[in-house]
């Protein structure tokens, strides 16, 4: 059984719960291995304190399971099952009492609740989604590699979008291009939408790329990640076409001096809100602080926004082994929008950089 | 109040359900004309039998449900607000007692069920997702009109498609270009991940485009759909690159055979089995039947999947108005995949077909 099995069993034994029931894609991912997106089907990991857990699955996906190295059992169902039958009796099997019951109240849906309530009508329902956090929340060495990779193509998205900035392209153009050279590189998932803004539109904070074109003395910003092997990157740049103005230079080397210090800041034992409010005094002592309205950052992983949150709120001590964004902004609507946003590393001497693509001002000329 | 609404409330009436409280995008959009991702927050249609229905929304969207037509109450709430409080509120505001509650029992998360429960502790919750499955499945001219532009840039994908099949082209090459012509044309959203398989992989019910080249004497399968306005379109052609052998003609053939007379066969008062059944009998007799393991189609709008079911179970009867595609496909493995499939609109004379790409075998030189 795998480390992370073990961790999730050990905390059902602390808290009294006999079955972890997890049904998301990405949470079954995390402590199987195996990813399926089944859609309105029903694919689950279900979890005991000692008996072996299983997985459940449709039918035409065991192959699968099985080559992703998931080597405990597995239930398949065909299309005429009943595949909470089937649950049933594999718990059954296993055990007899349930007073808790562990499911992802976030994630499960309410049809899927009444299957399970109606299999244990006296258990009770908690959630195992802040432990699930948690456990993701700090990286292993393989998911640290998986992590630099994607970091790597969001690095080179961005020189290639800086290669196609010109006089009179558009903003959709830019960003077809430069996920044209990732596909070409295999890319097949981004970390989320791909931005490109320019000008007013990047000090927006509905901004949508669409057929604005660029023009000389515009800030372009940029906002993308790439997906590799299930994890994601992201990384934001903003860079001038041409020549850009007095007040444009003064919010760009605000938000830089503020990202910097945020990332020199990020260390074990640090909290997040240190981290946050570190970037967030720079940028109101310079005073754009009412331009500056998102939290610092946020940690990623399978998912491009998880633990941990960076707000100013958030006293969470950090930990080698996270990662997370540092992504200060200021929007100063009409004149610049600027952004710059890394993904790091937290190693026992502090941050490790991962996305390298160059933070002094970028001119394109 | 618009019509939609409307025939909701009417169901409503009719089951002694005092509230319907809706939360997936695709059906408020559906019944309010205001569609948001809103990720984890609340996003929420709250209707009456009689009283006035109120949307809940992240207070940054407010302004943009104003903009999109909507123009009854708008609650938006912000961060540091409960948005169950203001839901609780504005419910009492208008009604005191909630026996039974509609909500979308596969679309609402258990958090909010618990949520919601605590509103109305003595309430029975029940289903509203087959009404309004019901309600989508018979589109108006609007949605018509929007579906009739989504189909066409899908035919003007396969064109593409066609032209981009070259020797030693890869399935991924062909599937990027196809891509970035439609977003040249402004096309940001594809219904789902774009099939280009080739040769043997499009017989594998588990193909995912990739690195193979195509070669003289595959067929190439393309499955692909565009959205325009949040409504989906879906097409496959299977196209011959250079002279295909007797075995593939035949299964093509046979494809077409049974496509052409299914879609004759749609018309109001018709079952969707009887329409399965036309194609399936067709494949069949010819000696393929266990060589098409699925449905022949299924409704298509806002979800590219949505009512009617295509099936040879499904006992629903055809009307004027619905939209679906006819796709029967023949999979051979080592031989030969081949899926013809188009989107049909129900008149009152019969089918008409709004994916217009030639179905007469096309062979690539």
């Amino acid at each position: 059984m795998n480390q992370r099995l073990q961790k999730l069993q050990a905390w059902m034994k602390e808290n009294g719960i006999e079955v972890s029931f997890i049904t998301s894609s990405e949470n079954v991912f995390y402590l199987s291995g195996f990813f399926s997106n089944p859609h309105e089907r029903l694919l689950a990991l279900a979890l005991f304190q000692e008996d072996e857990p299983f997985l459940v699955c449709p039918g035409m996906e065991v192959h699968d399971v099985r080559n992703s190295g998931w080597n405990q059992e597995i239930i398949g169902y065909s299309d005429i099952d009943n595949p909470w039958e089937l649950v049933h009796t594999s718990i059954n099997k296993r055990i007899s009492t349930v007073r808790n019951v562990a499911i992802e109240k976030e994630h499960l849906n309410v049809e899927r609740y009444e299957q399970l309530s109606a299999l244990f009508p006296s258990a009770a329902f908690v959630s195992a989604e802040e432990k699930l956090r948690k456990l993701r929340m700090i990286k292993d060495a393989k998911e640290l590699k998986i992590i630099e990779e994607a970091c790597a193509l969001a690095d080179y998205a961005i020189e290639v979008g800086c290669s196609e900035i010109k006089e009179g392209r558009t903003e959709l153009e830019v960003l077809n291009a430069v996920e044209y050279a990732l596909k070409q590189k295999g890319v097949t998932e981004m970390s989320f939408s791909t931005m490109v803004l320019t000008g007013a539109n990047a000090a927006s904070p509905h901004g949508n790329p669409g057929s604005t074109k660029i023009k000389k003395g515009d800030l372009v910003l940029f906002d993308l990640g790439v997906v590799v092997d299930r994890y994601c990157s992201d990384i934001t740049r903003t860079v001038a076409y041409g020549d850009i103005n007095e007040k444009q230079k003064e919010i760009y080397d605000t938000v830089l001096k503020a990202q910097l210090a945020s990332v020199e800041a990020s260390r074990p034992g640090v909290t997040a809100a240190k981290v946050d409010l570190t970037a967030r005094k720079i940028i109101s002592d310079a005073g754009y602080g009412e331009y500056f309205p998102h939290r610092l950052g946020h940690g990623l992983g399978i998912s491009v926004h998880e633990y941990p949150s960076m707000t100013e709120t958030n006293h969470l001590v950090i930990e080698e082994g996270m990662v997370y964004t540092i992504e200060p902004g200021i929007y100063v609507p009409g004149i610049a929008g600027v952004r710059i946003e890394d993904d790091i590393y937290i190693t026992a001497d502090g941050a490790k950089i991962l996305t390298k693509f160059p933070k002094e001002l970028q001119i394109i000329r």
